[in-house]
Order: C-alpha cells, then sequence, then structure tokens
C-alpha cells in the first residue's frame, strides 16, 4: 500500500492545537495509507497520538496569530508553525498537501514562498460549498486576497474552472460574477472592470452576474468574488443558518412541539459548514487546505479525505451529498 | 384629521406598476388621513383605484429601467417617474414623502438634484432589518452608493446613528463596521481606512468591527458597509432563508410528516424582507424610501406607514415585532 504524507500545522483553530491533533489520531486509525508530519508542541502531539510510528514531529511553539502584520512575522518567526510545515511539504517527496487553520494571510505567503507554482502569479483559496440543487459550487477567493484587481478574478475564474473540471468532472464548469444586480452593467468598480474579461475568456463558460441570494443556488459550478465579499458570502450564510436552526428550536418550544427539533437537527446536518472542509489553496504546486478558525477535529479528517481524494485523482466528496434531499 | 400626502412612484417593481397602485388601494382604505400622488399610467390607476378623490395623478408612461446609464436617463427623460414623483415630493407642502420601486441610482440623484439637504453631501438607503435578539439593525447603505470612500462611511455611520436614536429612541446607538474579521487589523482597504475614523468620531458609539455571521445578531445597532457588501448581506440572507423554508419543505415530504410544513410557515413570516419595509434614504430634506425590485402590494402599504411613522415622530415599527420569538 502506498504511503500518503500529510503535513498538518497543529496552531490555528479557535479551540487551540488540541483539535487538530485528536483530528490527527483519527485520522491515522481510519487510514492506515497515511502518514503524517505535524508540526507543534512536541509533548502534546505525544501525549495525544496513539499510533506515533507513523508520525514525524517538526517541534515548535511559535505561530502567527490572527492579528500580526504579516511581513512582520515572517521576518521575525523563522520557526512559526505555518513557515515549518509549508517547508515540509515542498521537502517531502511523499507529501501529498498540507492543513492548516491558520492565518490565512500567513498561509497565502508560506504558499507563495515555498509552494509557488511557475505558471501562476497569485494563487487563491477555493471553498467547495454544497449548492442548492444538489451540485457543489466552488467560490473564489474566499479570504486569501482581500482587495482584488479585475486580472486577479480573472485568474480565480481558471483556477476555479480547473478544479472544477478535474476534481469534480464537470465538463464546461458554469463562472458566474458575484455583483448586486444580474445585469453586466451593475456592479462595483472591480465587477464592472472584471465582466468584460471573463466574457472574452474563451477558456470559461461565463454566465454572467450573480446576486447574493442566488450565490449557493447551483446557478453556476465557479462563483468569482474577491476575498471580502466572498468572505461575506461564507458567513452571512453561516450566520442565517445558525439563527434559523434557533428560531426552530425557540418556536418548538413555545408551541410544545419537541417533534420541530428534529427539523432543526436536519438542518444543521445540511449547514454545518465547519465540519463540511475548508479552503483550497489554487494555482500552487501541491494542494493545501485552510481550514476554518472554528474547525473540529472531524473538520481534519475531512480536508485531509480531500488530499487523499485529490492524490487519488478521485472526484471530491464523490457520493458526499446523499442525504442532502 | 391631518392630511398627509405621500408621493408614489409606480413605476419600478419586478410585476409591474400594478402592485405599487393595488399597494395605493389598500393603503387609502387602512389610512383614511392619507391623501396621495400617483405618478403613472393614467388609465391603469383610475381603473385600479376606488376612492379617486384621495388621489392626484401625475400621467406619465416613461420611467428610467435598471439597465440604464443613470446620467443620460437624466438628460433624455426628464418626465420619467422617479424624477416628476421627486419633483412633487419637493413642491407639495403637505407631502410627507415618497415611495419607489425604480431603480437605485436614479432615486438617489433624484433625491441629490430635488431634496437636497443643505448640511450634507451624500445620501445613503438605510435598510432596518429584524435583528436575531429581537431588536432592529439599521443597514447602510444598502444599494446607493456602490463604491464608497472612507469619508462617506464615515457620513454614513452619522448618519444610521441620528436614525436610530430620532427613529427608534435607542439613545447611543452601537455602530459596527462590516468586515472579514473581527479585529482592528481585518477589512479590505477600505475597511481598515474607515476603522480609525470611526474610532475617532465623538457623536457615535462605534463598537468595531462585525462579522457578516453577526451582522444581524443585534451585536450592534448600526451596521455600517458600501453598498456592494451590503447588498450581499442583504441578499445572502435572503437567499439562505428561502433556501432553508425549501429544504423544510423537501424534508416534511420525504419524512412524510406534514406538520413540519408550520415550521416553515412561522419562518417565511420572519424572513420575507420583501414585505418588511424598503429603503430609507437619509441625509435629504424628506424622507424617501426605496421599495425593493420584488416588492408586492403589502410592501407599499407598509413602507407608506414608515412614512407616516416618521411624520408622527413615533418610534418605527412599534409593536410589530411581537410574533417574532
Amino acid at each position: 500500500m502506498h504511503n500518503f504524507r500529510i503535513v498538518i500545522d497543529t496552531f490555528g483553530p479557535d479551540a487551540g492545537p488540541i483539535e487538530v491533533i485528536k483530528g490527527a489520531d483519527e485520522l491515522l486509525k481510519k487510514h492506515p495509507e497515511v502518514v503524517l508530519t505535524l508540526v507543534g508542541n512536541e509533548q502534546l502531539i505525544k501525549e495525544n497520538i496513539q499510533d506515533l510510528a507513523r508520525v514525524k514531529i517538526i517541534p515548535t511553539d511559535n505561530y502567527i496569530s490572527n492579528t500580526e502584520n504579516i511581513m512582520e512575522a515572517f521576518m521575525n518567526k523563522k520557526d512559526a508553525s505555518i513557515i515549518l510545515a509549508a517547508q515540509e511539504t515542498k521537502a517531502q517527496e511523499d507529501a501529498i498537501g498540507m492543513l492548516s487553520a491558520g492565518n490565512s494571510g500567513a498561509l497565502l505567503v508560506s504558499c507563495l514562498k515555498f509552494l509557488a507554482s511557475p505558471d501562476l502569479a497569485r494563487p487563491c483559496i477555493a471553498a467547495v460549498l454544497p449548492a442548492e440543487n444538489g451540485s457543489f459550487t466552488c467560490l473564489v477567493d474566499t479570504g486569501a486576497n482581500i482587495d482584488c484587481t479585475p486580472s486577479q478574478l480573472h485568474q480565480f475564474a481558471l483556477l476555479g474552472s480547473k478544479f472544477m473540471r478535474e476534481l469534480y468532472g464537470i465538463e464546461s464548469p458554469k463562472v458566474g460574477l458575484l455583483s448586486n444586480g444580474v445585469e453586466s452593467t451593475k456592479g462595483n468598480k472591480l465587477v464592472k472592470e472584471t465582466y468584460p474579461i471573463l466574457e472574452a475568456e474563451e477558456k470559461i463558460n461565463f454566465v454572467g452576474n450573480i446576486e447574493g441570494n442566488r450565490a449557493l443556488s447551483g446557478d453556476c459550478d465557479v462563483l468569482v468574488a474577491d476575498g471580502f465579499s466572498a468572505n461575506q458570502v461564507l458567513k452571512v450564510t453561516e450566520g442565517t443558518a445558525a439563527r434559523i436552526i434557533k428560531d426552530i428550536f425557540i418556536y418548538s418550544k413555545k408551541t410544545n412541539k419537541p417533534e420541530f427539533t428534529e427539523v432543526a437537527a436536519h438542518l444543521m446536518k445540511i449547514y454545518d459548514l465547519s465540519s463540511l472542509g475548508g479552503g483550497v489553496v489554487l494555482g500552487i504546486a501541491k494542494p493545501v487546505i485552510k481550514c476554518r478558525g472554528n474547525s473540529k477535529a472531524i473538520t481534519f479528517v475531512n480536508t485531509a479525505e480531500m488530499l487523499i481524494n485529490i492524490a487519488n485523482n478521485k472526484t471530491l466528496f464523490e457520493g458526499k451529498d446523499n442525504d442532502r434531499s
């Protein structure tokens, strides 16, 4: 059996490194073909992993927090976990990819520095989200590039299309541009300048502007947006779902109909975006997955499985959307 | 009984002028103290309004569509309904305000041209939305200003605060800035430049950055954002709610439990943002309400009641959130 090495930065989640390490332990139990490099506190790793024979530890207690100036951190924290993890991912030939729940900006800079692809100027982070019609929508960029240029959005459209074609087997992925109206005249300056570029690009199947209420409708397979706007789509979706689930619990109590909590439980399964996976950094030499700050142990198992699927060149999430309708 | 005049532009809704005119008819029946100026197709108005004695008609069949270049339209369509309505609102002393579901940009230019306030440079559109904790959040700007400067966001913060203080009786409204992270270092260029300005402004109670998942949590009373990002918050909220309601119907059918549709019906009442009201243009001489494109007859009744409440200087939506928890 072939050994896949996955490199995991254990610092970053809101709940601390323990969630990552627990996830790593589960992953080892579930996937005998996997070996790991874990970057982080040596003692904590040793105490919480059973099968240490399949783990290489790169010990460090240094990391880049969410509030730090990234460029300064890069100068002063050469032993930050995210930097060591990216270096390891590059160095190890059997490494199929890397996971981190650390600072998005720092992750991107690490990717650029150690895993840059010769043909691409600017990587982005793609989040693959379950769409209303049972398909999946690839949202690019989800946080790596906050202020974008039209040529960056153009590149994200190409990267997202390639990703959905190769990993999801969609021959001609429909590409939409997030805007505040469907008409080609709608949009902020960035969107208005990007529209004709996407329209003229023959390598993609551009379907025009997509409004926020149709963002995850399945109208497009790839939704292009700057990182700031994409962050709103992600977080507002999640926030609204969480709020509605709470509404249902309140209503169930108020009407004295406990059976309604079954509806809430069903929705919680569909809209738990934090367990679903992470964002995949596109446009670099090896796949790197950015897990969100609120990631739990299960997130790291799920995202590691995305890396395994990519390595196996299988369609991602294969058969995973069965309980969605 | 005092007569309030409300000026209504009948062009604009996706469903055509008939929804507006039906709403006007209902409004007249419900509010004997109201008289109307209706701008639009004379015959259609005459055919669908019972009490024509309380209606002044300004006949026109011209309007500015959503896809037009606004400045060109202003030059060439002097008799567009939105322009005539704004002129009438200014001209009639008893006019307490105006309603329109027309082109946001054209509405804003009309407001600037005919209803400008001497002390303000740039109006904005405020949407007042029901927040999770039962309070209301004023989102500024919701579409009038798509590309913004930090000084515009500063002005929106001041306008929104004044609105929530005067109309909702909140002494020191909490002002949040929509961002992609709560830390003061997070944000796109616009947000990062706006943050210190809001922090230094003594006339507002600035509570820092607010992420999309907390946008309508009630963490702030006024949420400041450029029109493009605010549009995402509004539409993604609405889209997610609509999708979840559909999910519940599907689940109800799948599990053969028709009682679950009661939950969906309850949620539809809470999240029907289109009937809730419209955006109020702040920073001009008289209140003007922008109704959304998907407005129904009931929307025009509800928004006209907002104008009546403003004219009566009563707290808006008074007692309206009783069935929300």
